[in-house]
């Protein structure tokens, strides 16, 4: 069996782009959703030849043709195209939700309360109940994910609502040279994820730097 | 100047044990605060021989005679001892909250609510005015502060309610080798640093091993 066909939403957005670009690399067919899939077209043409397999469509094609469905939209956006596009998921499809809801009012950055406990429980109870949802790509950063030249070298998180999901999502992230999947467990566990997110972005503030991230020492 | 005097409250438990020990090694004047003294003194009587500068005394002489008070106490009994000993605090002392308020109830673990959004700001808002506040040794592990014969190899987070008491508290960090101390900034931090280590509780369940913790990667 070869590897899931992968649909990106917000594949033109900096992370997006850069798990678009790192999962084909490793061999996944791979689609960009885009609200303009001619904009997002060209903006794939402009990526190395080595990702050049990567094509571009409407979020409902992307979601209909596609095994996993990545949501590397801002979570704002997340309510309007779940809400949309319901009808297009395939029979089990795995939806791997990336987004921390992030609010940098008052030059502060803070991690805004959501109902549901985090953003992945929030994506949960607006998906199709046949699919899965896995949450992962929370903390490495947006901007080391979208240069491919540079190494990765940290762990990433993995939360979800099933092994199977958990373990789906692992596979992708170990998909990418230099990053560990760490498997924490159910969705409950995913807004201690969003949390490392929030104090990686503090320490980017603080100490000036761009790509703090995470390693478990003693696993 | 020498090191600053440190009381280390609850420190025959595992977590204040370590802290207590590590911060004697280091060269600081510690006393043991607790309940019962005389129980405490017979605990360190068993102590390695390089910790043997550490006495014991009840919570009240112990923050009455220290520089630096760590509240190495469940989170449950912090309110009362702080209620109970609002005068005893020198003026300007620098008081180190290390308290994470896990909840282990049916058997899954996790981090309960806290009215104030963290335990630290919990313990900022019934502390004396004159005091400052550092959180920070919520992470590394308290079975791994406790083995002296264990490097501990990670990152500890140290926010806090101003730029000295983060200072201060990155000292403490710093003074034990193998420690790195990570300034995340204000106090409103806490509750991300808890969440930390719900996490590393969380892959030490289901991974099966003890010491999980963090290190900082791009910094």
């Amino acid at each position: 069996m070869g590897n899931p066909s992968v649909a990106v939403l917000g594949g033109t957005g900096q992370q997006g782009r850069g798990i678009a670009q790192r999962l084909a690399l490793a061999g996944f067919p791979v689609v960009v959703g885009s609200r303009d899939p001619d904009r997002a077209a060209a903006a794939i043409r402009e990526w190395p030849a080595s990702v050049s397999t990567v094509r571009s469509a409407t979020y409902g094609d992307a979601i209909a043709s596609s095994d996993v469905v990545v949501l590397a939209i801002p979570f704002d956006s997340v309510d309007a195209a779940l809400e949309q596009h319901q009808q297009h998921f395939r029979s089990q499809a795995l939806v791997v939700d990336v987004t921390v809801p992030l609010s940098f009012a008052n030059k502060a950055v803070t991690l805004a309360a959501v109902p549901e406990g985090s953003a992945a429980e929030h994506v949960k109870a607006r998906l199709p109940a046949h699919t899965r949802l896995a949450a992962t790509f929370k903390t490495v950063p947006a901007s080391l994910l979208g240069d491919l030249d540079r190494p990765l070298e940290c762990d990433e998180f993995v939360c979800g609502d099933s092994d199977e999901a958990r373990a789906a999502g692992r596979e992708l992230v170990e998909a990418m040279p230099g990053l560990r999947a760490v498997d924490v467990g159910p969705l409950s566990r995913a807004r201690s994820i969003e949390h490392l997110t929030l104090l990686a972005v503090g320490i980017n503030r603080r100490h000036k730097i761009h790509d703090a991230r995470f390693k478990i020492v003693g696993l």
